[in-house]
């Protein structure tokens, strides 16, 4: 019996620590980018991972490091950039997962800061056998403008269902 | 000896499956008011809970389903819109719990983001025996505007006290 | 071999604790200091922790009271301000721990909110005998407003070692 016990307290323990690596992905995505660090945010996602977002389409980890190096981003980086994201809303099946979470993308302006986009975000994970375990499969970032996907990608998000269309 | 050792980790599971199940109903509040989902959104109180706002006085889940189903939050979800909510401090005590945290409403205004809102959140929880587990029984918000109520709330929320007043 | 798996398990869920616990000092920070609560905000600090901002270098809790307790910080107050801390991305190591997250200071102004600060958080924690068992010995924040320390601050953060020079 105290082997029954046992073994539950490692699958729930098991849970708890799944969705602890998962949100810690989440949290060191705005630390690593707006940090310039185009290798380590590539490696959050899995070697063919996809960032989805409003105006461009990242399919791989060649080309979200290319994002990170490019003009645009070293150009935030150099004028002051916050990626404020999460807190996160986790929910794991198996070796897979969906979160959720809100993103803000706030950059300074001549002594002042000012949000230049609030975002939904949501992801998909799978568990793997390299690195920290969990790696991004696809994240989809839709900007919170009034246009109807980005509310359904956070309902979705939260359901821990795959993001529609 | 190992049947008090087991009996240990036990506890001390169940004190951190306990503040992630509050953290998750806190988390999913803003995406779940941003997606419009009113039903989702009174569920996460008990069916008695309130929501004690600035503005208005929230009592029971149909009040609540209301206010995400009004033309002013549909307006906001239209017009694009962030309920930002937490990070949360969580405080247990058997089948009671305190969180606080911040929140802020970010809207959308003609291509650019403001903050309308800063706010401080007490939330009141309760564990049930029905759904997740745990309820919201009161959540009161105070705008942090310089009206000496909404410092307090943190202050009491941080303690893991009920609001005063 | 129960004996060994029951070891194993009070190491993972002591590691969870210790994360949650080093979470819990993050996410206290703002509501307390938002609630001028100056004892209890210097009580996160070990009895000669530093708090390294930008402008102000404060060494030991008597200083960081006192920040807390000057009228530049209650004038803040007074005015409606939120600092709004995390998430957390926490690396244990031992006794000792790193963590990092941004943070938004959001101030009232004439019926609006602006985000004054968006600012780069590295925080070294050590555990103590003593409260809480966590206690913050440096807390390095730099302004994000383009200086090169900032990003570095970020990153350093991510990666679990002391800031930089």
């Amino acid at each position: 019996m105290n082997e029954d016990r046992l073994a539950a307290v490692e699958a729930r323990l098991r849970q708890l620590e799944d969705e602890r690596e998962i949100a810690r992905i989440m949290a060191s995505y705005g630390p690593l980018v707006d940090g310039g660090e185009a290798d380590a945010v590539a490696a959050l996602w899995a070697p063919d991972g996809v960032y989805d977002i409003d105006e461009i389409f990242l399919a791989g980890r060649e080309q979200i490091r290319e994002m990170v190096r490019s003009p645009a981003h070293q150009g935030w980086i150099r004028q002051g950039c916050a990626h404020v994201v999460g807190p996160p809303h986790i929910t794991v099946d198996g070796d897979e997962a969906v979160a959720v979470c809100h993103s803000l993308m706030v950059v300074h302006e001549e002594g002042r800061y000012v949000v230049r986009r609030a975002t939904a975000n949501h992801w998909r994970m799978r568990r793997t056998d390299s690195g920290s375990g969990w790696q991004v499969v696809t994240r989809t970032n839709r900007i919170l403008d009034g246009r109807p996907e980005s509310p359904a990608l956070l309902v979705d998000g939260v359901r821990g269902v795959p993001a529609r269309g």
